[in-house]
């Protein structure tokens, strides 16, 4: 055994699967862990061994969740009649984290793509148009990324949401808050300009 | 709770502290540990859990091991009487991976910083010198970074290796195999000129 060791090794291959880190950095990572066995590698252990006990994921929204339903969706403040529509967890966070939207959220999970077999039901498409019709929601924000990918997935969805009742709005194209015109693309500039305002 | 929910939040917490990993990449991981609970969370918690348990650093070297010396040290087959001296044990991995030295290692675990209150004694340099007598070492071989901190280092490990009649050799500097001069900095290609040698 001249290499880094079979548990080590293993530690390193499963690191490596994790997005942003590459087998280089994997290794690093694994040796700062063997180094700072008490202060990281054992809470880590911990944090994770809880983590796959207690959190999953809620069966109404898709948000991370340690019952059945996320706090949010538990949340009786929260206005139950307009609905966030997000590709993912990390964006319903981003959302949180501005702290001006007070609706609940739908988490697609991803975005449409035929070629990887992502089709609406797997991301739970039919469920959110039944949801708006069950609960009354009066508003439906679609605030997937201005991809190619997240503008396809939010037609589908706006499709799937006809005929419901409910409105269908999606976030705003322009300049971002401190963007300078002069390092902004084609496609936000055209964007910006001629969805314009009275000053 | 309108965040991650404490369980993750402190996930989060922990993967930042890993080199390579910020708030925002931390995140993105505890979330596909998240998503992939089966195949990835669980595995990891439980490869963590092992090295926690099994492996720790070889008393002779400082290499990661799973007893009390590690695979190098025991084995009968490597060199006792040339040392490697490297800075980290991932340096190690990959003098390792080139698989030319065949002699035995020391892992200093740093380099020497007075303003870090790195001293000679925490990277264990005075064991170095006890191991170099005791062992009947013929040579230490520098492979340290051609840094300013790792070429301090080598001058007082060469300091503390004076009188034990071992020679003290250190890797060559040059231009790296591929390199191209145009892309080299200025030491590098002084360094490469004053070791030049007849074609």
């Amino acid at each position: 055994m001249t290499g880094p060791g079979s548990e080590i090794e293993r530690l390193i291959e499963l690191m490596a699967k994790l997005p942003g880190l590459g087998p280089r950095s994997a290794r690093r990572a694994a040796l700062a862990l063997v180094k700072r066995r008490e202060r990281l590698l054992l809470p880590l252990a911990q944090a994770m061994a809880e983590v796959a006990e207690r959190v999953a994921l809620c069966e109404v929204c898709g948000h991370v969740a340690t019952g059945p339903r996320c706090g949010i969706c538990t949340d009786a403040r929260r206005d139950a009649t307009r609905l966030c529509v997000v590709e993912d967890v990390a964006d319903l966070w981003a959302l949180e984290r501005a702290g001006v939207f007070k609706g609940r959220y739908h988490v697609l999970g991803g975005t449409l793509s035929a070629l990887d077999g992502v089709t609406p039901e797997s991301l739970r498409i039919p469920e959110l148009a039944a949801r708006v019709r069950a609960e009354g929601v009066v508003e439906v924000i679609l605030a997937v990324g201005a991809t190619m990918d997240g503008q396809t997935t939010a037609h589908v969805v706006a499709d799937y949401l006809e005929g419901t009742g409910a409105e269908v709005t999606s976030l705003a194209k322009g300049v971002p808050v401190g963007g300078e015109l002069d390092y902004l693309d084609d496609g936000t500039i055209s964007a910006a300009l001629s969805a314009r305002k009275a000053f």
